[in-house]
């Protein structure tokens, strides 16, 4: 247990991943609310949109005008999403409200890259590296590399930690030739194949390999492990972690297949902050927050908490 | 690492804990269905109902039914849940089909004893003494000794591990007085207040009072954090879990406060199977099972995975 964090940051992702899968149209007065009352519970980070072709996802068509549409709190980094080019320039257009960093994202199954991008593995490298060059001619700092697929696909089956090993290697050999050092390695579970044993090793081969970069999950609750993939990431040491409000992400169907929601901010918490790690977030407020996602979107959420309540909303009431 | 099991043993208990809370009127032949497709999973213990007053569970009037109707399978063991001498009574007429076990059963918080027996801890003792004698005139079995509410209560708060041991102790005493020794200690989160910190911290210690026991873990997902839980107990060598299939258990109504389900049988059977701990049960059938539980009780089920299926069921598609 020595290597358990004293604290842990959490990216909320509700906002951008939630609203982009429901089928439900969702004004952007409730995105924009969802984000202003997300920002009163001491999260730091929260990522408020996609800026992705409105034909792709029709859901984010309202990118800018949530972006620019919310107001800031003080302290709290909120951030965007882009893919390419024509995004970034939609994004740059937010710059005074938005803390705008690049990645070099790299994929360790080569089907995946192929199903998702269209493109092979090396042919997504080339890319990236002239996404780096972009992003670094306007002065954004590229703060990380990150790996999708890191723990298996559904495409390719399983990914061993030397497939993960082989592709953070190219993504550091583009941050190297544009002379960057990025500070955090993002591990994406992007199919809900990560089991706690899974995460142990994998970690510990990436860990020894670069010892200095800071280890980030973003885990999918596909297979019910989530939580549990959490717990194995926090005792190797990972102190930052992508998280969604009340699980949002997952598809809302009942009975169909297809992607579950993200690992739930608040069952995150809940869980760090048991454990004596801090995460800066008031769980109780978190808990409203996540009540209220569940309002906007009009149907039940994965999040067991918001449901059941907080340990301390219990032991006030015992007291 | 190294007390993790080499095999675990389930004990399922999606037909009684499941069907106890469901609203609709599931036919018994239904519940058959379910116990009989279960048994074809490799599952070798299944409780199948509970002997309780009609009147309070309405839902399991047709127990004797149920427990006399199922085709049992060679090899699994078929339980019944009973309370008092009248539900005892019931389970020894279908002696024949059924393992009767009995178990001494404490619970770790007083205001929940209260709440839920109508009695003091003290009382309980009385009870569960007269219980012990009455098992053993009928020539059963006590080899259990249980704690409901063993992580936190609801109505109490936090409970301490000296607050299990002291109750445990109690139990034992009784036991003593009968010559019998239980050679399981079942800890119960009954309210879901279990961490995998506090798993750690319980099953140490009553692992170094009672190192000859086995100990065996009663999980609830009120929380979101069952998996975990059950992830921390096999690292303290937990090899008997209760569960349900599909997360049977939980409160059907959205947004309901409440019991949440059990820990889903195909989650932790996923956990065990990805660590290498055998668990004897075919994931996949499982799967199938959790499906046709959903379309018993008509309405959608926790189990995230009975959703997404199997790694090996994708692992097949992509080799």
């Amino acid at each position: 247990m020595t290597d358990l964090p004293k604290s842990i940051d959490i990216h909320e992702e509700g906002p951008r991943e939630g609203f982009q899968i429901e089928p439900g149209p969702i004004s952007s007065a409730d995105k924009i609310a969802l984000i202003e009352a997300l920002a009163e519970t001491g999260l730091q980070h929260i990522q408020v949109c996609s800026f992705v072709n409105p034909k792709l996802v029709p859901r984010w068509a309202d990118a800018d005008a949530v972006a620019g549409g919310f107001r800031p709190k003080d302290g709290v980094h909120y951030t965007g999403l882009w893919f390419n080019g024509r995004g970034l320039e939609r994004a740059l257009a937010h710059r005074d409200r938005l803390s705008l960093y690049g990645s070099i994202t790299t994929t360790a199954s080569e089907a995946f890259t192929q199903k998702n991008l269209n493109r092979s593995h090396a042919e997504n490298m080339v890319a990236q590296r002239k996404q780096a060059a972009l992003h670094l001619s306007h002065g954004i700092e590229i703060r990380r590399i990150s790996v999708q697929a890191a723990f298996g696909c559904n495409y390719q089956g399983d990914i061993t930690p030397a497939d993960v090993i082989r592709v953070l290697t190219d993504g550091f050999a583009i941050a190297d030739e544009a002379g960057v050092k990025p500070a955090i390695i993002s591990l994406a579970d992007t199919m809900g194949w990560a089991t706690p044993i899974r995460v142990e090793r994998l970690l510990g081969e990436v860990r020894s390999r670069w010892p200095e970069q800071r280890l980030s999950l973003h885990l999918h609750d596909t297979r019910g492990l989530a939580v549990a993939n959490a717990h194995a990431g926090l005792r190797m040491g990972v102190n930052r972690f992508d998280s969604t409000v009340g699980g949002l992400g997952g598809c809302p169907f009942a009975g169909q297949k297809g992607a579950a929601g993200n690992i739930c901010t608040e069952e995150l918490v809940l869980l760090c902050e048991e454990m004596g790690i801090a995460t800066g977030v008031d769980l109780d407020a978190l808990i409203e927050v996540g009540r209220m996602a569940e309002r906007i979107v009009g149907h039940q959420l994965p999040s067991e908490l918001i449901r059941a309540g907080s340990l301390d909303a219990f032991r006030r009431k015992a007291a």
